[in-house]
């Protein structure tokens, strides 16, 4: 056992009126909703890098976090998920995620950086055995070495293509060893800087193909996970491809994969889409590909991926409503994908952060049960459209223009508005939030 | 002939060193580049709305034109179309563009709006075959009325779907009627303010079936234009559902339309929706789905549409290469959906604000092209990515992940980058622009 | 009395687990919170424009609300002030803002409209004496007419300026009259749209003078309430001069001001600006120039002013504590310069806006007074910046850089950054909302 | 001599026409523009940081240029050096800037990085000798060590506003022994996080003192070269106190600085906070505030600052425009405070960024500098407030409120709105660009 995290206790839940900060509020991993555990609902997971693998820096300025285990050695590797570990005991987390860059560190040449997260994997491994925490998933970074710069899938040199497939191959086996319940892929290099050195076209067949190929060795190997897309509109590039969900679905669509591969969506992407992250859920759901999220906001005011910890209810509530309303979680859950700001220095800021997260999930969580169970919303919602459960309405919808069209003439037509009322809704979804 | 623009010639060809405001500079319509008249290639289109029926109102005032055809007559209307002739007289206009709503005032029901709608169709016929003018593209306009707040093809009310059924035919009988070349579908309000009160699933099918009904009645009736989809994210809407190409690529593909609707693209809302407007253009082209576009502008400093006249020639010219590359305009052309500044009062205004237009796309198409011509660009481009023409390349890209994988340890891959010299191919595009 | 509100019951507090949606759930107005009771901490108070003038219009849109005393004449008027003072009696109102523009019909000339303004005046002051509803502020509405398209004080031509000047001394007087507690300048026009035909200088020049005048008249007068700016960025203009409160109170200091002029600051704008709400009120105070507040929203996803009723109860409570830390209001209050979304057409949307509104505020307001007397917060802020306490270090902000600097070689300084517990910080705010 | 640069020609003018990349086509030093050789208008910069200093990373990836130079010894920044003059030579740049940080390595103590500064500027003093390549400005890096990562003046530890003291005054003696013409201060960590853990007023109040104690050393050590501080809404931190250049201004006023301390506009930054650069540019002009540029843009889609080289003409005309109407440049210059885009690896990018930069400037300016002599549109300007020179307007603006009221009744003032006419000034600005 390391001392990272000494003196500081296991969190549990004590009720909103516990004393300190080293206490679950309202997280209360057995609390029954729906039906359900609390715990079952929301899934959470830590994100192994930027809790344990990220220094701190940013545009303007480098590393702020002096952690002992930062290091390119494997004892530091080692020793970085045996803190991680901990901090997973001292939340109660039943899942984390990672990339091989995360846990390993790079090796000279491939097979070496393959070997070491073949026994990083291993040790990662008997400590999820002997803990219970699961790996929600696994993913490839394929944009932090220089080797990616121009993208990995979609790079102009077909050897960048093949170091691709390698690193995604690794990371899907490691992944399949330790029972991931998901694989995600994320293009922060699938894009371009300027369109007049990209061949669009080019890019978007190789990703498309790429996609493809992934989705063949998932079944070749038996994965029984979700390969999940995260869709990002940009940062680091100026334009990636997986922009936003509607974006995705077309891409999809093209490749014939709709049926294969689900969204992992993150507030903080749907911010820089120009969407609130509870449009991108409800797009997910009924395009029928919503798959997990990654809880982490950005700030309205910065035009950059901040990753903040989520900390507002009532937007937090509204994510849950929609991913309810899809059936809740199977393989997903809810990973932060949040790091501290560069100047929470301390331990305790990493722990309280998360219980902070957690908290606000679950007073989210359970607002939009709440909402759910007593009806009001769905029952106005539904009132709306009553007009089109008649027979009628049906009927005009599988005809032709022609015969819609001279209804108008043939009944008179002349539609009257009738109130939208988006405040009186706004005021119901504020008695539960 | 009326004496709106009495005093003001007619606007021909002057080169650059023209005297005075009323010339063109770099618009010679007869100019050849790469083989076609600069007319042709260009194929102008002058937006009724924007020009004759737009009162000057912005959010916080309201009328600022005073125009002598204001009014809700038919004889306003009429004079209306004499003074909208007169101006495509002095600019020499091949096309225009109409929504029912700009051409005939509104009458009492249906059955009169519609009558309205035929009459003056007649009168513009009249006047089309008479100058050469032509109709580039017709439109209903379903989003100015009351009627039409909570959406058209996707209102909860199933009367109002009806009623766009209806006002949709006629507008595309009229179009057929006087030639039109291609028909346009702006979804305004097809979108939502609220997810509360909006039945996501229900409005996007309904949207679906619409477009369907559409494409039916086209082949039903004959008409040989383009369906075109106008996307645009946001505004009057919160969140509209064609969003952008990419988005609605998606959409065509759900409905199986891919086929059949192609895309009118406005560099404003472009821009609103976090893209360049050649970004979207070659998204169009690469998907199969580019048709037309808008050439008007939105200012960068205001997160709304402005709607201005293009004044930017690197960028038209960045524009007019990605339309070039997709073959240049068939049924399609370059419509201002532009306004004037509603300080600008003076008929002078109306005339010079197209002119402007036109020989900033005239400098931008004839920049283009000769960026094509010197092939300095493209050749770029393809030795960046000549290392995917070797046959190992296609090989890879025909195989399996692990296949792909298997090199890198096999051939011992440790690629490196090269330069992707964004600042020397802004240099070269310097050169023409 | 009107018939427009029937069946609609005065609203009374009943706390939260009150049945049905006409009821405060929050706003108790006779609660006692720090001393005061929430009424008077609050001092809400209704925008006469948006409520009762504003006919539902958007860029793409005309009037959806069909409103009884919609008309240019004074009978209309004085039935629109009918139905709003009914209004104020359902909610309680203390408070309410107008514009002349909002509550008589312009007349033929200035004169006539200002023998308007006095007689409706004398009427809203008749209701005023009968009902106890106060004047938080009046203001002249120069930027709806298209006298005032290219500026008010601001405008290229002198005969404006006059216009202008008259306008708001008519305002001021009624304000006056009916002991108004603030009166208001929005220079929605006071700004560009290109600086092509622009004489900034001079435009910014006129400003200030006028502003002087302003000042000068309300001391000759007797008006003892504040003269209040609220800054805006843009929209309706590309660049508005007042852009936020920073830029303002620059402008105040160069015009010799900054002791006479105060903020009413609305989160909307702030939002435009690029700041969070509670920057804005922060900066106010820090500079000495806090005033009032609207108290609308803007929609992040939105770029321009949206103008919605407050519904998040987490900002408006930031917000507040701002406002409490400054004291509290003394002439200010919480205007809702807030307007229904166009498609809520039923006297209903109109109440329960409102009430949603005040119940949002009043949580806000309660959260903030409770973060105030819990302490930690300012506590935790003391302590960060404890060392400033110190003499020496005092000392050395009255001494000279290099003194400064000798500290350095002088005590081996190499200071070590701490925690910002920024994470912490927000876990305690969300104790509270 | 280095070989960094082998077999890479001076550059010089060859004209438009010319063959090749490396050659000017439009910057020819000694042409004669409005009575200035061209050069000594534009008084071209080279930033050390980005060209020499920067490895090429993002917030998700790292290094991805590999120089000779990199590397913390003394050698390594001689050779840096070494490298820079040779760039400097090719390009004929006649000046540079820098911060401490760019130019030596950090030592273990402040006294040790003190005595490497001294040592590295009098290197760089040699070859400034040998060379006749100038300082434009220095500045001290405050923002990159984790020492800053709460602010330098700002920071609530007093031991880092000593540090932050002693750095200033240790750059500002080697700016000035080196004969820098300006001091430039970035606060690029003088701002905040979060108000939760900021104490604002404080933070002002020493950031004020701060600028004071930097004007009196100024005077203390005879630097006759003018403070600049250089304005950034955000990014780093959430939100900067140097916002834009009214917001500082405002500052200056408040601390009796507006007459000693001057601005240094970066269109990057401008586009940050919601301007345009030649609103900035022009706002600081009249303020009379303006000072120096630094010339490299944001891209409009991306929401952070990308420090591109310049590329757009028209743009670069309206900046050089409001800078000639200042009276152009005296102690300033055209900084290049441009990187780069990280896959740009090659020494030929480095070269032909500035190069296409430098063109691009010269384009720019050239047509401002004939707009200025051809006079259209300063004539269009000046009819337009015309109005305003005659006696009776500026009586009135002498007067008081009721005064110029009392004109709308004496005069039967009924003023009537004149175009704006945008679109031809555009137009005319065309005919330029
Ligand atoms: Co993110
Ligand atoms: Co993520
Ligand atoms: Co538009
Ligand atoms: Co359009
Ligand atoms: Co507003
Ligand atoms: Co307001
Ligand atoms: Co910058
Ligand atoms: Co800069």
């Amino acid at each position: 056992m390391t001392d990272f995290f000494r003196d500081i206790p296991e969190i549990t839940y004590a009720g909103p009126d516990a004393e300190g900060e080293f206490a679950f509020r309202h997280y209360d991993p057995s609390e029954m909703v729906m039906g359900k555990r609390l715990e079952d609902h929301l899934r959470f997971s830590v994100a192994y890098w930027h809790s344990f693998a990220w220094p701190g820096g940013d545009p303007f300025g480098g590393q702020t976090f002096e952690r002992p285990w930062f290091g390119d050695t494997m004892e530091a590797a080692k020793l970085k998920a045996d803190v991680a570990f901990e901090m997973f005991r001292i939340l109660g987390q039943p899942f984390y995620c990672f990339h091989d860059y995360d846990v390993r560190p790079e090796g000279d040449n491939f097979a070496e950086s393959a070997a070491r997260l073949d026994e990083i994997g291993d040790y990662l491994g008997e400590k999820m055995q002997a803990t219970g925490t699961r790996l929600l998933w696994g993913t490839a970074n394929m944009f932090s070495s220089r080797r990616w710069m121009s993208g990995a899938a979609t790079n102009p040199d077909p050897e960048v293509f093949a170091y691709a497939a390698a690193s995604v191959k690794a990371c899907m086996d490691v992944t399949h060893r330790l029972s991931g319940e998901n694989y995600v892929l994320w293009g922060g290099r699938e894009g371009y800087e300027t369109l007049l050195n990209t061949d669009l076209g080019r890019e978007r067949a190789h990703a498309g193909r790429f996609l493809q190929m992934v989705v063949d060795y998932k079944h070749k190997i038996g994965f029984q996970g979700a390969i999940l897309i995260e869709p990002k509109p940009q940062e680091p590039t100026k334009h990636q491809y997986d922009y936003d969900v509607a974006t995705v679905y077309g891409f999809l669509k093209e490749f014939g994969l709709e049926g294969e591969v689900k969204m992992n969506i993150e507030q903080g992407h749907a911010i820089l889409a120009g969407h609130s992250f509870e449009h991108e859920l409800a797009m997910a759901r009924e395009l029928g590909i919503f798959g997990s999220i990654d809880m982490n906001r950005n700030d309205y005011q910065s035009g950059w991926d901040t990753d903040q910890f989520p900390n507002t209810v009532p937007e937090v509530a509204l994510a849950y409503y929609e991913v309810l309303k899809a059936g809740g979680f199977t393989t997903g859950g809810t990973n932060f994908d949040a790091k501290l700001r560069r100047q929470s220095l301390d331990p305790e800021d990493l722990i309280l952060a998360h219980v902070g997260g957690m908290d606000v999930c679950a007073r989210g969580l359970k607002a939009a049960a709440a909402m759910l169970e007593d009806g009001t919303l769905e029952a106005m919602r539904s009132e709306r459209y009553a007009g089109w459960d008649a027979p009628a309405a049906q009927k005009m919808l599988d005809g032709s223009l022609e015969a819609a069209a001279a209804r108008v003439g043939d009944e008179g037509l002349d539609p009257k508005p009738r109130s939208g009322r988006q405040e009186r809704l706004e005021n119901i979804v504020n008695r539960f939030v």
